[in-house]
């Protein structure tokens, strides 16, 4: 071991006097049970299991593969039950698709929410492996009336003194599109628990709370959905009260894998002199291509070099070699979507810290 | 949805107001980046990957296959170099292992060290696949004057100032044990990059620290190890500054799987009267068996049944019928292991936050 010449950034008494924010026990409590993503694991291009973030509302619920059954009912001709062997017994499509936390960057707000205080890792890249929605849908033959189709998870809980099951609803016409999934599979095994076992909502291009795990039941209304986390949980609010606007799409985010070796403790990073390469991914949401990402060196915006899409839904890889010379930089970067939208580099509040996506920012020690 | 008849323990008001300790930045970022596991995922025998918990020190060293040796060398008579195809072709033995994370529990101490904030959950089991490493140093064949065996990772970062690799050391007769695995698998499947991918030490009945992930030497010592995880961070002190005593073996400790539903944000449970099944899981280190697993209500302690270990370092299960009635309550547990070792109702403070085995305690409302 060696200790680094002074000045040296990352001594205890740095550490001592790091404290930036005070965060409660309760929501440390959520950040140990949910994990993020390991910014260095950004370089897998379908992230492993163990390291694509997880935010789970309530218990995973387990339940008996002999007793599993989603029930599809509602304003349909032939209402049904589908055991999982019925839902494999289908055409199979296995989507790549990014899912990101609705949630993430709501840490980095002030003030912020009593919910799960994510940063920046809240994302990850899965192949998902099911059966269309729309032609279960199909089977069952809608009403005319039907204007939404609500799936409710086997998961349940209270937020905010409301007892309720996980659920959600989708417009009719994108619960009929080609590209959302009744998935049983991820990266080619079965669900772990954790992601939703036996079987799982994949709506692409939106953020994860839309994507219903451990799903039990879905059902065709000629009305609005009014679950909580629909009516209530998951809408944008410029102050806290207003009715405010839902939650759908992914906004467009880049994230890099921090480069040299890190402090434990801050996650600031050291770095030798000489190029280095500094890469990382893009997406957004709705499918919509990322046509351009910087890189900020304190404050200093360069082009990097953008790899095509892989898939329409799935990140996209991006690269930028740095000539890094010895010295103390904040480096970040910024992402740019086909519909000309480009993250802020400030966080744009949110009541209940939805949709944060301003430009990450790494503090490097260059020697 | 249905609003809870009041008085409701839920409510929001009551969220706004649970902060209990404040905590860092630095601490959530460690916090959303290290896992622990789900509570309710303690109903697993073994714990499914991306449920068992997970500590990195430093970032995940990604090293290429073919590029990857095991470095044997110091006070032997043959310093070697080991592929893993080499370690594949001697002798291999899957073994049921629990492990935690020294830390667990830091987060309950006040003041506490600046690290990773763990309350309960830093814990998980896993069928570690390797050969013995007492095979492997044989083959080396040991000086006399060797003392000690140290475990260096491919991992480097700071801590407090220091740049190291992480590392960690054995006594020659403790390494020399029967065991200690040089393991390769986890759950039957290579290790995933985030558990030590290729190579990892398994220290059966230890703390963490002691299972070097990506390990990529090993060095026959004639004296003490002076790597900093070994001589300055993984050490007991009663108060900062002292020289204090090495972190070893597991403390015994039991964990309960919070019975009925959870409230998202503070994870207090709600649950109907009636016949309750409260079970979870008790352990303790360096083999020795769990004799006794109490549940505590309302601080009126009741003895739970045991089941047998399944193999000498694995948890065991416990259950108790708990006869709920409406009321307000505080569950906990605590285990007695074979050496009368149990667990202390209120936290050991230590300087580092290590050990701390204190009862876990859950706070349940049954209607």
């Amino acid at each position: 071991m060696a200790a680094m010449a002074e000045p040296n950034p990352f001594t205890e008494a740095k550490r001592r006097a790091h404290v930036e924010a005070a965060f409660a026990v309760d929501e440390v409590r959520l950040a140990n049970r949910n994990a993020g993503i390991l910014l260095e694991a950004l370089r897998h291009d379908v992230t492993p299991v163990g390291l694509h973030y997880l935010l789970n509302h309530f218990d995973v619920p387990y339940v008996a593969d002999d007793r599993w059954q989603l029930a599809l009912h509602g304003h349909v001709l032939r209402p049904m039950s589908l055991s999982l062997a019925d839902l494999k017994a289908r055409p199979a499509r296995t989507l790549r698709v990014t899912m990101e936390c609705a949630g993430n960057g709501r840490g980095l707000l002030t003030p912020r929410y009593p919910s799960m205080p994510w940063l920046h890792e809240a994302v990850g890249t899965a192949e998902w492996t099911g059966t269309a929605l729309k032609g279960v849908l199909e089977l069952a033959q809608l009403d005319d009336a039907v204007t939404e189709i609500a799936f409710i998870g086997a998961d349940r809980g209270f937020d905010r003194g409301v007892e309720h099951s996980f659920g959600r609803s989708l417009k009719r016409e994108l619960a009929l599109s080609d590209d959302v999934l009744l998935a049983w599979a991820m990266n080619g095994e079965p669900l772990p628990p954790q992601h939703g076992y036996p079987l799982r909502l994949i709506v692409p291009g939106w953020y994860g709370m839309g994507n219903v795990k451990w799903l039990s039941r879905i059902e065709a209304l000629a009305q609005p959905y009014q679950g909580f986390q629909q009516a209530v949980g998951y809408r944008y609010r410029p102050a806290p009260g207003l009715p405010g606007t839902p939650v759908t799409h992914m906004r467009v985010k880049a994230l890099l894998v921090p480069p040299g070796i890190p402090d434990w403790y801050s996650r600031h990073r050291l770095l030798d002199a000489g190029p280095t390469e500094v890469f990382g991914r893009a997406w957004s949401g709705g499918g919509v291509p990322i046509v351009r990402v910087e890189v900020g060196i304190n404050g200093r915006w360069q082009q990097a070099s953008l790899d095509p899409p892989h898939s329409k839904f799935a990140w996209q890889a991006w690269r930028y070699l740095w000539q890094a010379q010895a010295g103390e930089y904040a480096l970040a970067c910024r992402a740019t979507d086909a519909n000309g939208e480009s993250q802020p580099l400030e966080p744009r509040w949110d009541s209940g810290g939805f949709g944060n996506n301003a430009v990450q920012g790494v503090r490097v020690w260059v020697r």
